[in-house]
């Protein structure tokens, strides 16, 4: 079965980094999924989180991730969040599940007493959202983990894996990676799947539409992920070895 | 390994379902899960929710969750949501996981054009209280809808299947069943399983907390997860089929 | 007059308070008057209210009051205060009435440098929750400031003299004691008691619906709830001096 | 005793009532009570209150308030509620309170489907502000009522008694009437009576401050408040007979 | 070409101050301007603002201000800004300005770490409300000074220039001061002038609501403004040097 | 005297306009000033905003305008207003001011019962970040016009005039134009000048931040913000007229 797009069931979309993309920020990048655009940057402030100032937790820093979408960055004008008097519940989720993924990649410890704010903002939507900026935000981490030793304000580079997701779904029966905004709105089920590095699991979520999903379903989808995932931390692996301020996967 | 309540770590904890908790609801159960305790209602409302009505949809209905903890559910007292001034990430990620996981076993056309609210209040939390509330709602849910066919609100009755849940986690390297909050909260990997009577899968969500988890880890977790629910489909259908007013598993 | 459940105008509904309901909790019960059934909870923390912190007012503590309904607490499921934006005027008043009834019976100097939190949540609703829920978190209270003295963090019992209460009213121009929901609605004028195990008033709180009262009503309704109150601690000491797990009044 | 500022413990402060003081409204008075200075106004909507199109009422009307300080009308300059972010519960009772004492003067039916709103906002507070605002709005809503009848828009005036407020209190064991504002934070039992021209009660509200109060206290501050109340009615009934632009009780 | 009111093109309307309003306040005003009327008050804190605290600025104090109207203060009934949930952007726009030009005749460091709180309370609303706050409020916090200096907490006085205001408009292609409501709604374009004692420019605001001005129409409009803050000017040093508790321009 | 980036004082910085920026949006266009970026996009609704429908407004449309900046589009990250609680009073300030500039050149009536969003968000800062929005927002507006048009959903071009925006301060006692973060945080007085294509004022806002400022410096700012606009209309016009997907000034 060809998708929408010609691509086979187990193809990535072309994917982009561009790294230094705000010039205030200690990291940012522009990541690209498809039509897919998201600005992640990270910051470092030298304190610690409320809670843990509250909890007097010492030598211990914090990674933390908020997520927003542009009002136009979807097909119909959203209102922002602000006007609708409160963060959504997807918002939340998004931005818990950014933030939980991203620490598992970092030791805390060695962070020092700071709290690295990731910002994820949605310039433009096609699907995928939520795992674009994992991917993405882990490379303006680094790059804020970089600046931290560079200026000797940490000693240890806390950065201990690489983090990357992608999203893969059952289209009309068919287990396919990497869904655009058309695919998901029609998929049974969609799952995001965040990985290490090393090949190990940071979060599974696998949620059915509409009709439930087997064992089986579920060992295809994943096994899809983990393939793409693999492609997104060879890309971001190639960024940071040759300090390249762009890079990509297929014809972006 | 055995663990601090003597469990083997394939088991349960006591179950109970007492029915008809709340005297004004259409359906309505106090369940228990160990110390869990959550007050579950079903209400039945002859009108469809907003964004439904907004899109002018017609000959359908919709069923929403809402979750929310006492104060002193927990061992030490927490504010009120209505006090910290919103709905928290958690409460959203959970109130929407219980409606989305009981969605996916009602027929909405059947349903007609009203809303179903379910309200899922721990009264006394010992971890698992997610899981618990959407095995307990449907109970609730059950009833309610067993309410509007006998007075003849609807045709057909709208429940497809079965839907239960459990947790299971990692701890210390060991797959276990059913975690308590201590358990819980030295868990490596906590995972939520929401499954049908006929064996599907609606939700699988897997956190690693520090620990990156392998396939081998998920797929001895999963098996785990799949007997309890077994289990508690089984009590459900018992509740149901003899038509009792409460009934448990193990010695509540 | 006969009333619709066969009471005489001077009659309480069947009370019972069940204590040590919640396990976290320093002091609990679940009181239930006639079907109102309420929840109180006492939380004791270490810390002075804000206010008195910013006054620097030193060696003495506060007692304060949360109170909600369950929303399918009442015939007609009701919103949460947190999805309708802010805790209402109705609620608000009977949480200041809980919390300025219970420190009239409190030495707040003996009580520390510290915070007890009352939380009343109201499971089921059927008229006379405010009055139910002070007669409720007195034992819940007393509770609480039984396991400071046992602890050893204060030296002196605080609680200096019993608090219950009860409501009254004029139907249909008779003057009665305990309105349950459907006396309540059709009621001239609602008074709610407040009184001290030594027989004195901490607050008297009438309101005509539509038909103003003359003092001779007045007179009437007070002598009604006096006796009722008078069961009500005659009940809470029954409970404290024989350390009674549960107990109530009339065929509850 | 004598007071602080002279008086005999049943004597009222000097009261004036100012009418049309602002342009705009319907009706509207300045009513001072000592240094207490509050401006009142009464504004007519052509539309039922939400709450009453919902359920459908037909052919009746409503009268509601709002309450408000300025932020220095206190001693100390107090933050506006905006500020703070939320309507505070003292408001919210008296407000309720202004509203619930104006509509049993009022005949609902015969003010047909329009809302009145009545608006107190104390410019300078010194003890007796609730009560000074229901004696003042009751001029403004009158001479709104007025103002209806004689554009033709209601045939029948709504208005069937006349209602005044005012406060007692028990200094230092002694009974008083019309607390300025350190006599009331001085007072062991603080009570605000509202009364009708036919000299029936609305709303009786008692609260003892720290302690409580016995039978005997209560009739001898009920006395005074009678007494001061049935002064309040004789003044409006002069503003209303004699047409007047200002009156006054005592040399004010 | 005669204005509504009989008034020439560059005439004022009448002007009163009167000073010493609200007894709690270091200053207070009335201020009047034909039909509108606003209490202005000033409030001295001894803390510095928040920000400045969190910034660490050490011998410096700040001045800020709050505007708001009463809700009868228009001829139509406008709700509270709590009831529609904030402060609303017009009302945040008046009371930036009305800081921003006290401020700029402040000499911050002669205020020493402490805050003054202007509030202007529209109680009558007839066009130029902001305006005529500047330059009431400008007295009221003159007095708070003053009252700072006879008590010794400053040394030197802090108020370094006057500071007034008006409105000018451009109504059926004329230039005309100090617009009243009718001619402010029908305006082409609506400008607000604040400006020194020594006849410089703190804010030049103009606003075209839909036709485009000129550079010639701006020139006269700016002349007319300083024509009318200097009579304003020599009305506040009047008030000030003659030691007026009430003073006005034209016939009030 | 030389700037820091070596510009003459009525130099613009290199200005360059992007269109076609987000795919969604009808009209959308990425817009450079220096180093401040603005993502402004034109979604076009049919349907009036709420108050024209409540006021039933016929035949006739609404622009409106809202502003936000990314949390590290600044030197700090900025706290998101969300989570501030609300709308700050600059942000509001600005979204009025772009909404009012731009319909002053829209026929609202062309526009048929229609809202256009205008959404400006600022990528990274580096002063004058309103002027810019508006600027480029223009060219957005135009695009969403045009769409309109061509789908036959208006028969008239609505856009009656350019609109165009710039900065201009006093630095140091010397007239600028178009400053940028560093020279706006040090200047004494700043203005944001709003013009048409044929050359009338639409907005004037000059503000003193301590030094207040004559007539002659306000009349040699106004020249170079005439100058600095007139050019930034010429590059309007070229994009449209030769319909460009990019062009600029300077060497961007």
């Amino acid at each position: 079965m060809v998708r929408e797009d010609g691509r086979r069931p187990d193809a990535l979309r072309p994917v982009t980094i561009k790294r230094h993309y705000i010039k205030h920020a200690e990291g940012s990048v522009l990541v690209a999924t498809g039509d897919t655009r998201i600005i992640c940057t990270a910051s470092v402030i030298d304190q610690q989180p409320r809670f843990m100032r509250d909890q007097r937790i010492k030598k211990k820093g914090w990674v933390t991730a908020e997520y927003s979408m542009l009002p136009r960055s979807t097909s119909e004008r959203m209102q922002r969040e602000i006007t609708r008097g409160g963060v959504g519940g997807r918002t939340q989720e998004i931005q818990r599940l950014i933030g939980r993924s991203l620490r598992a990649a970092v030791d805390l410890h060695a962070l020092g007493e700071r709290t690295v704010w990731v910002d994820c903002d949605v310039i433009q939507a096609d699907g995928g959202t939520r795992t674009a900026s994992i991917t993405g935000a882990f490379i303006a981490l680094w790059d804020a983990c970089q600046a931290l030793l560079e200026n000797g304000r940490i000693q240890t580079f806390p950065i201990t894996d690489n983090i990357a997701a992608t999203s893969v779904g059952l289209v009309k029966g068919e287990a396919m990676l990497d869904l655009c905004y058309t695919e998901d709105s029609t998929a049974d089920v969609d799952m995001n799947i965040v990985m290490t590095g090393s090949g190990k699991f940071i979060e599974i979520q696998g949620t059915a539409e509409e009709n439930p999903f087997s064992r089986e379903d579920y060992n295809q989808m994943l096994d899809l992920a983990v393939g793409g995932i693999q492609q997104l931390i060879r890309l971001q692996n190639r960024i940071m070895l040759e300090d390249l301020d762009e890079a990509g996967i297929g014809d972006a």
